[in-house]
């Protein structure tokens, strides 16, 4: 989406160790114009794809899966909650996860209600690196039987294999944005 | 709003202890349409105010925020991050806030690149109970010089006093709901 990798370009910044931020148009400070065409542009993307709901982790994940499901005629949004230890294991499905952030490991959960074998979920969430928040978002999927239409971000970080291992496990995956190399000096290079 | 308060009335729970769940609508699964709506509501009430940002706390005001702000021609949100002990007082505006639901304090931070005294904000949130929450953003208001247009609200418990002093110190305050009473055997009684 040229629109987004412009913004990243003039607007992202790149901290040392290859960290990208876009705290200020995606997720601290959020451009809800932006935000309605990138909801726009997923739903292009996932057009036929019968989904009946949007899937996200909290919290920045919450904003684009609101704009995308707009889109899908006003599907449900069903966002996970992270907990450092969840005791919710009758009433929800709970999958364990790894921040390679934070170092740290955290359970995500979504309550047993929200999500069944008759749902066919588009997995939306803003960053995709390690791919490990993907991954417990389609555990919890496969958890409730429920189909995986695809999975919509808005920044791939490609030199992390998250989106490398979700293609090749056969995952529908579409990044808006997706980042080749952030270098301090040299600046963003996307992919074409 | 009749329709928000329908929706509770039918979907919404009452735990023992006065607990309100409005998890199946409003913040673990969304509808979103009804978010839509939500949106346009609170435009409505702050039409004229020229309201610049919409201002947040992770992670269940995220969506309400995003969807007011695009009735307000777009303009930014700002979501303020919540942490256990943040250390970014220079980069951030911080302010300390008790939680009586985790029954801890956290710090709320918001970036000082995103309110200025340049600022006309409307502070939004999912639930008003004791307005601890509601404090802490119009504190880093405050420290912003930014000016408070008001505070939208989705569901306010008149049982606790937030909502009495948040009007009493002369906040122009709105919320969609005001439960008066929640009972697990009467039900709820919404003010008139």
């Amino acid at each position: 989406m040229k629109l987004l990798c412009d913004y990243i370009a003039r607007e992202g910044r790149i901290l040392p160790g290859n960290i990208v931020k876009v705290d200020g148009f995606v997720n601290h400070q959020i451009d809800t114009k932006l935000l309605y065409q990138m909801g726009e542009e997923l739903h292009k993307n996932f057009n036929n794809c019968n989904v009946t709901k949007v899937l996200t982790v909290e919290s920045s994940g919450i904003a684009i899966a609101c704009a995308t499901a707009q889109f899908f005629n006003f599907v449900p949004v069903v966002f996970a909650k992270k907990h450092q230890g969840a005791n919710t294991k009758d009433e929800a499905f709970l999958s364990r996860v790894h921040s390679f952030t934070h170092n740290n490991d955290y359970d995500m959960t979504v309550s047993k209600k929200f999500l069944s074998k008759d749902d066919t979920v588009l997995i939306v969430d803003d960053f995709l690196a390690t791919g490990e928040a993907s991954y417990g978002l389609i555990d919890i999927c496969k958890q409730a039987g429920a189909k995986i239409a695809g999975i919509g971000i808005i920044v791939e970080k490609a030199w992390q294999d998250g989106g490398k291992r979700l293609r090749r496990d056969g995952y529908h995956l579409e990044s808006l944005a997706i980042i080749n190399s952030a270098d301090p000096e040299k600046g963003f290079k996307f992919a074409e």
